[in-house]
């Protein structure tokens, strides 16, 4: 297995809700929103419709409806569980930490667990978008 | 926020049973193994041991135990639920996705729902990894 890893995708509730959550509340703004529609379900095959983000370095980021990710990979549907995973994002300074968790906040998400310095030299704050995914916001004074 | 994230964080019930799965399963090999462990918890702070992984394009592939995620997450430790989200990894041929299926297979992954062609013009599989976390590995002929 290389190590890189391509796409990260997220089960959301509801496809234009985590659409508006991304692009209008936290400024994500390097997607065609919601495509794939002309790809429809059927008994084997998951609805196609996704919305992508891409990111720097090659990453994308999927937003996908939780059912259809369950029928595409073949496992059960279940809710999402906020302390499954996280997604850290490096900000460049403490403030900007402290900025993007009060965007966060504004745009529906639920902050938690900070933000403060971690005895490993970070400051970082968490939240949870609409759907339970966490991120962590990080400022590395050591990668400054 | 910027189009771009820097590190994703499984969590995980094992630490060393995770590093075994992706460093010897999977061939994972960009990893200095677990680090961190002068992190001692205490009332406030989560313990700082954890695996990272190197990957391409700076991004970093981190198992952290799910007890220590919630804590310092502040939120309240709960089961990975693998439909809750995946991580694609592309290879460059249909023959790569079976075998690195097979892969995961014979390091103790469960592999669900496929390997087929999705309507969209790809050929993947997916496995869960020990936690139950999902991964999508993906031959996109569209890219090849």
């Amino acid at each position: 297995m290389k190590p890189r890893i391509d796409i990260i995708t997220l089960a959301v509730d509801d496809l234009e809700r985590s659409l508006r959550f991304y692009r209008e509340g936290m400024g994500l703004a390097t997607t065609d929103g919601i495509t794939g529609t002309e790809f429809e379900p059927d008994e084997v095959n998951a609805a196609g419709a996704v919305v992508m983000f891409e990111l720097e370095d090659g990453l994308t980021l999927a937003l996908y409806p939780r059912g259809e990710l369950a029928k595409d990979a073949g496992i059960a549907a279940a809710r999402a569980e906020s302390s499954g995973f996280s997604i850290g994002h490096l900000v460049d300074s403490r403030a900007a930490v402290d900025e993007l968790l009060e965007r966060a906040r504004a745009a529906g998400a639920t902050v938690s667990g900070g933000p403060r310095e971690r005895p490993w030299g970070i400051y970082s704050g968490y939240f949870h978008d609409p759907d339970g995914h966490l991120w962590e916001i990080i400022w590395n004074p050591q990668q400054a």
